[in-house]
């Protein structure tokens, strides 16, 4: 074997349209490199103002703690999780998809005693389901639920299930890492006591970071903790020191990271928060379309299915693997196969951020068309994309 | 107050001669600008395996586990301790600075019976002290020593104290933070177990990834744990798995810090690791050369300092705040302030990385010249250039 290490580094561009990363514009890559500075510069402090303030107004907040954590997702949802429970703390967490069960794990792994309820894959959570389920439960400090559940591409009335939760007293924990810039998620109006995303979704900057917001009564609850949280890193306290208050040193940021955030954020001010979420929907319903189109199946319920990321269902006879791998080799897209109980038997195309855009829709389904008739499944070439374009072009009316 | 995040990033470039983050090279910038790729992409993985192949070399190991943790340095030392500590597992940690405090608080959070071992700030943790202090203690799962106590400006003989650590049976933790890449830390050679890095300081590359590195018999521990590991996250079995065996997805990498880290290692690579080293040592002789002959002390143990940071005793009558405040204003230089007890005491000088360049100890110690004369602190133009040109033309004479 001969070191790869010493050549210059490939990175074909390819369409991103899978589960995230999404595509990045140029623009965002750009601010990303510019120069390093120090974590305690007052130039810095600036950027993460910025920051935190175009945060608040995707999360629809006034809260005083949003900012974004110095790791992926999954980081953010430790957070959300560490700095809630307390071991021997009871909680409820909603599964309908892999990141339901992550996030029980990650209870069970601070120490609680963690009840599950399991709705099956490609249905939302139910708001009554939930009443009933917490009647029959001791007390819950907390009930942790997926907005936006990226493994089925379905999405949960985050509205009516924290009302339910608030009626029993708990605490809201919601995963929004795929809604957040790609649907409404209104932190304030509904109540969310703790929610966290990620930025290579619907935000449109690199993976790297995960915004998290908790309301001032989350807050309390992380400050009257008996017990110290049982991971440094992701201390929420000591992080509201270094972005709200004396700016103590935690940890280094990832300062460059933090720069694509702004960028990001600031290409969505100038979109505008309502466009954005507009867009996803309106490329989605496209996309929509033109899988209907090519006879395939949607496997998330109808009236709960994301706009962020739709998954379809794999006709019979159809090797996962060879299409996704002619999709990124000959076509330069990727798009996402399936998790847990959908392994094999899904694809995940998402369509966020910098991706959502009509051409990418028109792209994949031209692409899918002429593979799958490749593999000895019959489509009509241009249904598909004729499907798309006349939802795409009617959308809304 | 107005928004001021609809503006350009103002993002002024600063000769970064703090503890990290260092400056970095255009190119190493250019390349985390490139366009995102998957996680789960064939080309991504080559990168990926481009960056471990090197991480390798610069820790001088031929082990399995070597590989960036998606976080700053801090996260890394959690991944050390969540890992290796289970519930009830006793410690040691050695602390001579503020990241042996860390590392002890760490350890705790993780379910420890932790003993300390105390050494005053600005001196090497002591082998034969370590000895005897081991004899005293019941049978230690671990121990955790920092190589480079940024705080300080120490550097330890961790080949002395991993001989200690192993007569005890007990394994080697170790914080390179800021030795790696600037001092020599050999792996395999010394016997380390668990030892953990930062890209923001020698390695060349902006914050946001921790390289961390364990030998077959601390993989061999984690994977008879009796417990989970308490972090998800930073769960080091399922990161064995997305970077060395079935690549799993996990979480999804940082992309962009990826390419970054592999282009910052290539240049490494193109440098030397020896001649990197022999350069760290280089202008550190400069710089404390140029700083005795400003009449100032140095706050580390002769024989023991650091040479990518240098800790410098502030002189009397001099105020901390105004004169680095007037370096970042007037001069874009950033130097650290004291952490813990060497708050408001002393400056940490930073030549790490890029930014460990002779133009650099002479424009700081011009800049240094100035202020204090300014200050009433009187000493004679030229002088510190000329001793720190000498020490470094003479350099290994």
């Amino acid at each position: 074997m001969t070191s790869s290490y010493m050549n210059e580094m490939q990175t074909p561009q390819k369409v991103l349209l899978g589960p995230g990363p999404s595509s990045v514009h140029p623009r965002v890559l750009q601010a990303m490199s510019m120069p390093v500075m120090g974590h305690l510069d007052p130039a810095f402090f600036q950027v993460m103002d910025d920051v935190c303030e175009m945060l608040r107004l995707v999360f629809h907040t006034s809260n005083k703690m949003t900012v974004p954590i110095s790791s992926t997702g999954t980081g953010a949802m430790e957070t959300a999780c560490t700095n809630i429970i307390e071991p021997g703390d009871t909680v409820l967490i909603c599964r309908n998809g892999y990141f339901g069960i992550r996030l029980g794990d990650i209870a069970e792994r601070c120490g609680a005693t963690v009840h599950l309820m399991d709705t099956p894959w490609g249905h939302p959570v139910d708001p009554q389901m939930l009443r009933d389920e917490i009647k029959k439960l001791p007390a819950l400090k907390a009930v942790g639920v997926v907005h936006a559940e990226t493994s089925t591409g379905v999405l949960s009335s985050v509205k009516e299930l924290v009302e339910v939760i608030h009626e029993a007293g708990a605490l809201a924990i919601v995963d929004a890492v795929t809604s957040l810039g790609g649907h409404e998620v209104r932190m304030d109006d509904w109540g969310l006591d703790v929610c966290y995303s990620a930025t290579q979704k619907c935000l449109g900057a690199p993976p790297g970071l995960a915004p998290i917001s908790l309301s001032d009564a989350a807050m309390d609850v992380v400050a009257k903790r008996k017990s110290k949280v049982q991971s440094f890193y992701f201390n929420l306290k000591d992080l509201e020191s270094y972005w709200n208050q004396t700016r103590a040193y935690h940890h280094t940021s990832p300062i460059n990271m933090t720069y694509a955030l702004r960028e990001a954020l600031r290409m969505m001010m100038e979109e505008g928060i309502d466009k954005r979420i507009e867009r996803h929907a309106r490329v989605a319903a496209g996309l929509r379309a033109g899988v209907e189109a090519l006879g395939m199946d949607l496997l998330a319920e109808e009236g709960a299915r994301l706009n962020p990321l739709t998954t379809v269902s794999i006709p019979e006879g159809i090797e996962d693997g060879k299409v996704r791998r002619a999709l990124l080799n000959d076509y330069d897209i990727e798009i996402g196969g399936g998790l847990g109980e959908f392994a094999g038997k899904a694809w995940r195309i998402g369509l966020m951020g910098e991706s959502a855009r009509e051409r990418n829709v028109f792209a994949l389904l031209s692409a899918l068309e002429t593979l799958l008739n490749k593999e000895g499944y019959e489509v009509a070439y241009g249904a598909s994309l004729s499907a798309a374009q006349k939802a795409i072009a009617t959308y809304g009316e």
